[in-house]
């Protein structure tokens, strides 16, 4: 039996084996963006990590290095902002072949250190070994925030769900990368909106902090695997269902031209194109109207709200031909975070 | 200009953008064994991590997966140890081509377990993604101990210089499992104590805590790649020369058919033979006696003298023959830590 098999695999192969209910100092283990441990003095830490391989989640052909260190640290980033914590401590490892020029690796290093420099982190630690396949594991630590860590699991039933910036553009933006012939319809601003989007993810740290700091919402992550998949871990590990509403997916006729060109809706590629890096979060029943203006006063980051949790367990999605079940069924790309 | 340069290289390419010394809470950021980072009521982390790469680090084709778990986890072990730490929690990252085979990767994770259980530490996160070629990202988060770190920058002139264990052993024991028809003149007990330390390596947790504990050692880190480039980091860090004396290197008959059949001698394989996974360390000045009463007090785990600080720079071999310069000179596997 082969093993093309997911993370949650791999979890359960170690859970079985591995208690972690009771490791003290251990808040929340594996299953969350990233896991919490504490020091004696209650203060926090988060810590995540992703593994990149070339050819699987990056491809050096139109991915130039700078960029690819940017995005090499924002996807751990994004997993620091989904807690609402404040990154701090980055280790970098490379598996590095023979035939990657040394400038590539400059070019790589730049960019990395210029979103850690962006962020406030600082290199502490990696490991640079031969491989015949460019690798990178990036693990990024971060400070949980005084005003507590927002879980995936914490939602409830009858609370709206809201998404950050927009969906589907990274989607987008990968397969204008992949075959930008397909796409002369586009102009070269609509082209550049979308590709930046998938190159350089801007990841959600001050969004992260300023919605954990409301006290307003009651579960986050981010969106890696496209809404319709990183919902469904909410209402998995919440004990609800949630419904999206077509409507209210947050989209622009720029998307819509590049869905014709694919052959194929917004909402797909919203709900599961994956890669957005945007949070996803529940807000406290009540609490909307007093949290979007709470955004409003610091800073007014745009956040759109996309359905709402209900009893059950499916996630579904309404819209004016109906409903289906999406949960756990958009695109999972190769290898998801932990 | 292509990119076969050590990890000293990615190293500098980050250090000339990031400035870490003033980097709030971090102790010690690259260049030790581990980086320590600090929590606001002074509580001490310690952190490492190591990439393996299949055929490179390890050959599936003679190590057994349950063993090569254990051996991915305890070589973070031991930067752990080399600090004095204690090991809490754990990350492990695989990327996994799809002709691994399930039970294959369930040994691996079994053995992983299995030491971990051991050593008391919890798996918190991890990755699992794609890719062609096997490749293993380990990070060990761990306690610094109470009395303080033992750093590589803090030996003395006038030290005396100590190991852990044998040498030599692990390097003897991958030529044995690379060509194991070189050796039919050992029994099979022989090779089995010089695989066991290639394919098992006993990371030296307890005996780091107890060194830490006594006060007594001035610097310390982990044998990777070998006494002679390992002692070479604590003299460049510390400022300070040394000499290893020939005769005082921990050796045994066994370790000298070993040689003989590879046509080389023990002091080659005891310098620079690399994966002892032991302990060097230099004992503050007049301390000496004291330290070996100490730990025979606590379980007599066995330290040989082999050799002392001096003032300078290079780290040379004193011999009947004469004295050489080995220091960067020993075997440097593929990768060292950090």
């Amino acid at each position: 039996m082969q093993a093309n098999w997911s993370e949650l695999d791999m979890i359960s192969l170690f859970s079985g084996r591995i208690g972690a209910a009771d490791t003290p100092g251990l808040m929340e283990g594996i299953g969350d963006d990233c896991a919490i441990f504490t020091s004696s003095d209650g203060h926090n830490w988060l810590v995540t990590t992703d593994m990149l391989v070339e050819g699987v989640h990056f491809d050096r052909s139109w991915h130039l290095p700078d960029l690819l260190g940017r995005k090499s640290i924002a996807v751990n980033l994004s997993d620091i902002a989904a807690m609402g914590g404040t990154p701090l401590y980055v280790l970098a490892s490379v598996a590095l072949p023979q035939q990657i020029e040394k400038d590539w690796m400059e070019q790589w290093s730049m960019g990395a250190a210029s979103i850690m420099e962006e962020f406030g982190c600082t290199l502490i630690g990696g490991d640079t070994v031969k491989g015949a396949v460019l690798t990178i594991n990036i693990v990024v630590l971060g400070s949980a925030p005084h005003e507590g860590t927002i879980l995936r699991r914490t939602a409830s039933v009858g609370e709206n769900v809201y998404v950050s910036g927009n969906l589907g553009f990274a989607a987008a933006g990968l397969e204008i990368c992949r075959q930008p012939a397909l796409f002369d319809s586009l102009t070269r601003d609509e082209l550049e909106i979308f590709t930046a989007k998938h190159l350089n993810p801007i990841p959600r740290v001050k969004l992260g902090q300023t919605l954990a700091a409301s006290g307003m919402v009651s579960a986050m992550q981010d969106i890696s695997d496209g809404v319709a998949t990183d919902l469904a871990h909410i209402c998995t590990q919440s004990g609800v269902g949630a419904e999206v509403l077509a409507d209210l997916l947050p989209g622009t006729d720029s998307l819509d031209k590049v869905c014709r060109s694919l052959n194929s809706t917004a909402v797909d590629l919203q709900l599961s194109g994956g890669e957005d890096y945007e949070l996803l979060f529940t807000v406290k029943k009540g609490k909307d109207e007093d949290l979007l203006t709470f955004l409003q006063d610091r800073g007014g980051e745009k956040v759109h709200r996309v359905g709402r949790t209900v009893p059950g367990e499916k996630v579904r999605l309404i819209s004016p031909e109906g409903s289906v079940d999406i949960g756990f069924k958009g695109y999972q790309h190769e290898g998801s975070n932990s």
